[in-house]
């Protein structure tokens, strides 16, 4: 197959600092620490994977400003292909500022998401979805994604689904009997399901039709359950200092995807995954502390 | 002449947000309107200047990051002389988050001064401050700051000091009877003078050696002093729709010294001072909303 992965959503610019307040009223003050860096769910997750070895392409509408040029110029340095990503004269592309509270990491995000638009779903890259292993996908660009799944469908493309980054919507619904790998937040899964606990509401969304589920709890970890009856809970890997937890969630789609297509058992994939997410968390900003296959193995070694 | 201003001072990007909230805790917002723009007090008064037909030159140390490549070339656009610019290989240039509040203007800043340093002494663009009408100063880059007031000083080039933007610092003492144009905040009067009241503490600045000062006071306007005792009010033009005083002061500089070098009496230029700063206030950003002479003079033509 020419992709492993090609990922359908929204990428931006995100520009990070590092400040001692989250600013409740008018406040001048100093950056700890500053970073620039391309993000949305399903972009990072693409990154993650392209740093383990894997190849992705991105399916996504720009607008041809700084930003814009920002977000290509990265994917290129990455390795994740942007020949599927459409261009829109004269618009703004999607940007946020996240400032992230030294002394526990606390986020304020503030999104403005541009006037690119809708990619069109006449506009989508068939023949991308048609060349993957995986079509990955967070519910943005809402009217490609569901021609997105069903030609992945048609061509025997498998569809995974990112719900940890919007809040549900009864749309998904829609959406899901066609989705085979589901990894959402604790949150998420809970508002799709009904379950407040994590483990049950995996297993009820397997009976939605994902044959693998995956729920993340943050530091408590992910519970994974599949098809057939396979169910068990992936531990967080502790982390001594966090810098930064953004990217941390796409990081561990990026890395469970990769590790799926090379053949890993599900336990090794989530523990794959768990461990990317931790990394991640190394250094401001959602790309810097991704780690290379080499540098993951490594880390999973010490910790056999 | 070949310059009307040359500014020394420190530049940076300013990436603005409009919100519903400053974020005293963790938050996920949308912003309702953003913009990228040059900033810093020097910078933005001198590109002031430039707008309303005078010309200006800079002089700063940048990094040779994204953000120094964006300062030079706004500079480019506005006309504003770049070549007195030192670029530090390898460092980052300064940059802002600002989130707006939209329902008063009430503004978070969070400044990162990068890593490029000050401008060394020896690397000062003499000549160009000798071939300058007016040397403009704000107490960035201290010591090359003294070598230019010097410079300045020698070559019969007027000094204006701009203590707006920048708490009082006692050094400055060192500076002030150099200075001929002071044009500082109101907490920064008070904090040189011991006065608190406006109007004495510019007559007090007077006393320390400038020919010409003004103390700002925000939508209460300014007191104007002069040596042989020349004293004002000159009231803030209303604002009916403040969208972001950003930059307001340092536009108020830009005019009057532009003002000041086309020979316009001290009550003109206060009151196109004015005029500018309150014009500024009607855009997202330092620059956007800054006025062209001749919009500046239909602008006072309507409310004479």
């Amino acid at each position: 197959m020419k992709y492993d992965v090609v990922g359908l959503g929204v990428s931006t610019i995100d520009l990070l600092m590092v400040v001692d307040e989250l600013p409740g009223g008018e406040l001048v003050q100093k950056a700890h620490a500053t970073a620039v860096a391309g993000g949305g769910p399903v972009a990072t997750a693409l990154v993650a994977l392209a740093r383990l070895g894997g190849k992705g392409a991105m399916l996504d509408r720009l607008g041809d400003d700084l930003f814009g040029r920002m977000i290509l110029e990265e994917f290129g340095r990455e390795g994740v292909d942007t020949s599927g990503i459409a261009i829109a004269q004269g618009k703004s592309s999607s940007q946020a500022s996240i400032l992230v509270r030294r002394r526990d990491g606390a986020r304020a995000i503030t999104f403005a998401p541009g006037d690119s638009g809708e990619l069109d779903a006449a506009d989508l890259a068939v023949d991308a979805i048609r060349a993957a292993r995986i079509l990955h996908l967070n519910g943005r660009h809402w009217d490609a994604s569901l021609r997105a799944a069903r030609v992945a469908r048609e061509a025997g493309v498998r569809i995974s689904f990112d719900g940890g980054s919007h809040r549900f919507q009864p749309a998904h619904r829609e959406l899901m009997p066609l989705v085979d790998i589901c990894i959402v937040a604790h949150d998420y899964a809970t508002a799709f399901t009904g379950a407040a606990d994590p483990g049950k509401a995996a297993l009820a969304l397997v009976e939605a039709g994902p044959g693998v589920v995956a729920v993340t709890c943050g530091t408590d970890g992910s519970h994974v359950a599949a098809r057939g009856g396979e169910q068990f809970h992936q531990i967080a890997f502790p982390v001594e200092h966090v810098v930064d937890t953004t990217g941390a969630g796409d990081a561990y789609h990026g890395a469970f995807l990769f590790a799926l297509i090379r053949g890993y058992s599900l336990r090794d994939s989530a523990r794959m995954a768990s461990a990317v997410g931790a990394l991640n968390t190394r250094a401001l900003g959602g790309r810097a502390a991704l780690p290379t296959f080499a540098e993951l193995e490594s880390y999973l070694l010490e910790r056999s």
